[in-house]
């Protein structure tokens, strides 16, 4: 089911910006018999990447109706996407932009079910992530990128792949955020320059700060993933999954992946 | 009038991915007394940058006769977009996708009409273009940073924003290419690493190569704009304009804008 602005539809006004410039932001997140999954940190996230564009949020209150209006029954996904509204041609915003608020649910995708395997088989990309530190951080809808770099397997046991920035360093995946552990310690790429800092793991960061758990976020080489101890990918509709093989390279269990997803899905906010 | 996939429709389909990544390109063109103008220039870049991102292109002569059946009476703006069409969550393109094509008319801008000032006064844009080759020269549907850089003025007066990349190169204005003029010789960015090759400029490219008069696409600092007898921007709506104000920087015409223009139009191809 698909709600615009509220409204069970199956379409938009084809001068929406969001399909002219990409001019908006978007949010996927788990239901569970019918009720978001982490819905707080969810909002709260939209609101700050709404800030970030100059957009207008939903109110949480209506906008968290309408995620339980469409989600499945049983466990599923649920997309919100918010854009700057139809508007007449040209880059510069409206004064007074009509967003388009778009709701719609999916089926929990088999790779996120119960029957998923715990660990995963990665593969570095070739695309190398653009370093705009104006956009970084923000689930906007300008995705060209992760795209491309999706594009470049067709391989349905590559789970998922890793990107690096002009520069060298390790962001993260085309659907995921990464962390490594070693020696005890944690280590997630810094995202102030690109890729999407999602809601998985803030979680995740929140919950290693509570467990007392070092961790560090900065610039990681590719180096140090090989290196790692174990290298794990996240996000709100996987959770954290382990990663077993990167291309050539494979790993045992070190027991990190089970520790994370316990945190993850505590529910002490 | 707007044709969605060759029928009159007001909107697409909410799942398009034109919408969800900005997966698609786009053609803004001048239509004359219900005819495209530069028609065999737009579809090379069409097809072009649609082969860039493996997107099929439309048949030339079906679309350009969608283009006529929207143009409007007199002078207008015709705008096509392509996207990868609608498709199931995720980043992963369909392997038989069923592209969407809209096709568009606007009105032409007073900015571009009759009555339009022979120079215009730009500014300097404070964002930072990111540098990505994969993507560079595309007119792709990723335009966050357009809508980013037009966003910082609203002074009516102000017609263009410059913009730099992150390296500080100058590489055009928010909507249009840049030219500048220098001891008798033309300069225009190198568009490699970002922005969009648009299609007047190709056009005067072509010109200058066919008039003779030297001309480099290189990397150019805003020093060099500030320094040039003569500062130009153009695109396939306005044709070639002059700069007569930057900020506080100011200059009388040297004579290149008449001369680009007519070469601009020059029908031999």
């Amino acid at each position: 089911m698909t709600l615009v602005n509220g409204h069970p539809a199956e379409s938009v006004d084809a001068l929406d910006r969001g399909l002219a410039y990409g001019d908006g932001v978007f949010r996927t997140l788990r239901t569970e018999a019918g009720q978001p999954l982490w819905w707080g940190d969810h909002y709260a996230k939209l609101a700050a990447d709404c800030a970030a564009l100059n957009l207008a949020c939903p109110d949480e209150a209506p906008l968290r109706a309408e995620v339980c209006r469409v989600a499945e029954a049983g466990e599923g996904v649920a997309k919100i996407v918010i854009t700057r509204g139809a508007g007449a041609r040209g880059y510069a915003p409206p004064h007074h932009p009509d967003c388009t608020r778009i709701v719609l649910s999916a089926p929990l995708p088999a790779h996120a079910g119960p029957d998923a395997p715990d660990d995963v088989t990665a593969r570095w990309c070739a695309l190398r992530l653009a370093r705009q530190p104006r956009l970084a951080g923000i689930k906007h809808l300008n995705r060209l990128e992760n795209v491309l770099a999706r594009a470049e397997w067709d391989d349905p046991a590559i789970f998922e792949g890793l990107l690096c920035d002009d520069s060298g360093a390790v962001i993260g995946g085309v659907m995921s955020n990464l962390l490594i552990a070693k020696a005890g310690e944690l280590f997630t790429p810094d995202l102030s320059q690109c890729g999407v800092a999602g809601v998985a793991r803030t979680r995740l960061l929140r919950a290693l700060e509570r467990h007392g758990i070092p961790h560090h976020i900065g610039r990681l080489l590719p180096d140090a993933i090989l290196a790692a101890d174990e290298v794990m990918l996240c996000n709100s509709v996987i959770g954290v999954r382990r990663v077993g093989r990167l291309d050539d390279v494979t790993w045992t269990p070190a027991g990190w992946t089970t520790t994370l997803n316990d945190a993850l899905y505590e529910d002490v906010d």
